[in-house]
């Protein structure tokens, strides 16, 4: 393998993908599909799906089943041997197709943001040249679906997580945070008078679900959407905005 | 008027548009062009690029000028009457094609990210009905060009502008920052020892310069070559990512 492309698709609606992730998919000769589990999230039909969209004879496809991460030894850690857990799958992946000169991975949303492609393509041994093509965001498609800016008027904004949310409480010096990650409405942490809400799940996509308003208002209506949701799915993922009332 | 599309179209590169952002320009039976006046950055070359590359017979462009934004009276009175200001030419250049239903912007970058666009729809009158179609930022084009993650493993990060790190230094309780709108290398504010830096300008664009290391090693060298690159062309956007160093 001489090079890697880490393609950002965007977040679930297969429109999401742009005119240089579509020309990255065929310059591919091979794509690392990954797997999670039956009743998982892995959507690999939309990658499928996406791949067939942009292409007329699709390159290889390559299969990998994504390993359990486990945090007994400490959130960091875990994520640790998880990457490399991880990159020794892309490793045997690969290697099922010694001539592939160009290997791509379709990475949901934007490669940058909370994703671990860039550090596990890191630990690929001998080190492929790697390229990202920039991917629409979940925020992005949050704030689309809401048609709302993201940032008040010359305002900055904080992208944390619900872990960051419930451990640190609101993020100091700003009025606007959003939260991705979050599998527990950790917006339950903080004072809902004094908040709007955002929220959306499965942004983007067939089942998209959105509501907004004053987190008092509207905080109980999104637990139960939520927990209905993730139930009858089996999965979910969900985003949203939280902004200060004045 | 029924419907407003506000398109983003990524920073630069005509390949960053969507395949939706190109479904939502062919829908269009008008679209707005800016413009700003000689030797400005208004790009309406590069719309026009866009259109052409995913539309067989255009739609109808209408051009504008974008007027003046005064600061006489405060920073934010002066973008809201400059808003009020853009929202009578928008109007007047709807008003030359009265049959077209789905008017069109395509919007540099995401329609949500400092941008004015949504708070100039909603004073429309009558008030059409808000679509927006995501785009690639600037962000994710800096990030994707340095192959970086813009996260640490489950850190947050803030997006700010160029005045709130010169007004407040360094944002509280985060690692990672990234600066836009910024004229001024805002990053000599701060104790150069102390952070990284990814810098880009034009990101995208052919023009693109990419800088990145130690901020007290590499600051001078991106106020040359930003002063060489805006005396060159006339015009520059660039953005930067700062992270601390631990
Ligand atoms: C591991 S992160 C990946 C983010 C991705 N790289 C991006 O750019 O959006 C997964 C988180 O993204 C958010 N997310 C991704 N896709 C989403 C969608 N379609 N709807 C709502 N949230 C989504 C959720 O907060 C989820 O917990
Ligand atoms: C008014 S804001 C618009 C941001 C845009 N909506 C987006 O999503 O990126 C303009 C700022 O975006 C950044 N920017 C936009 N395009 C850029 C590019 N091609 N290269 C570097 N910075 C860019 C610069 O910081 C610039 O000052």
């Amino acid at each position: 393998m001489q090079e890697l492309l880490l393609i950002g698709i965007g977040t679930g609606n297969p429109d999401h993908v742009t005119r240089q992730g579509a020309g990255a998919i065929r310059r591919a000769d091979l794509i690392l599909i990954p797997r999670k589990g039956a009743g998982k999230s892995d959507l690999a039909g939309l990658r499928e799906t996406i791949i067939n969209a942009v292409t007329d004879t699709p390159p290889r496809l390559s299969y990998f089943d994504i390993p359990q991460r486990r945090d007994d030894d400490g959130y960091l850690r875990g994520v640790d041997a998880w990457h490399d857990a991880i990159a020794a799958r892309w490793q045997a992946a690969i290697g099922t197709s010694p001539e592939a000169k160009v290997v791509a991975l379709l990475v949901w949303g934007d490669p940058s943001l909370y994703d671990s492609s860039l550090r596990i393509a890191a630990r690929l041994d001998p080190q492929p040249r790697t390229r990202v093509i920039p991917g629409i965001t979940a925020l992005q498609a949050l704030t689309a679906a809401h048609a709302i800016p993201v940032n008040e008027i010359g305002a900055p904004l904080v992208v944390t997580t619900g872990r960051q949310l419930r451990k640190n409480g609101w993020p100091q010096g700003v009025e606007t945070a959003v939260i991705m990650l979050d599998g527990e409405c950790s917006f339950g942490t903080l004072d809902a008078a004094e908040f709007d809400i955002w929220w959306g799940a499965y942004v983007g996509m067939d089942e998209e679900l959105l509501i907004s308003g004053a987190l008092d208002q509207v905080a109980d209506q999104i637990r139960t959407t939520r927990a209905q949701a993730r139930a009858e799915h089996g999965w979910i993922m969900d985003i949203y905005l939280l902004r200060r009332r004045n």
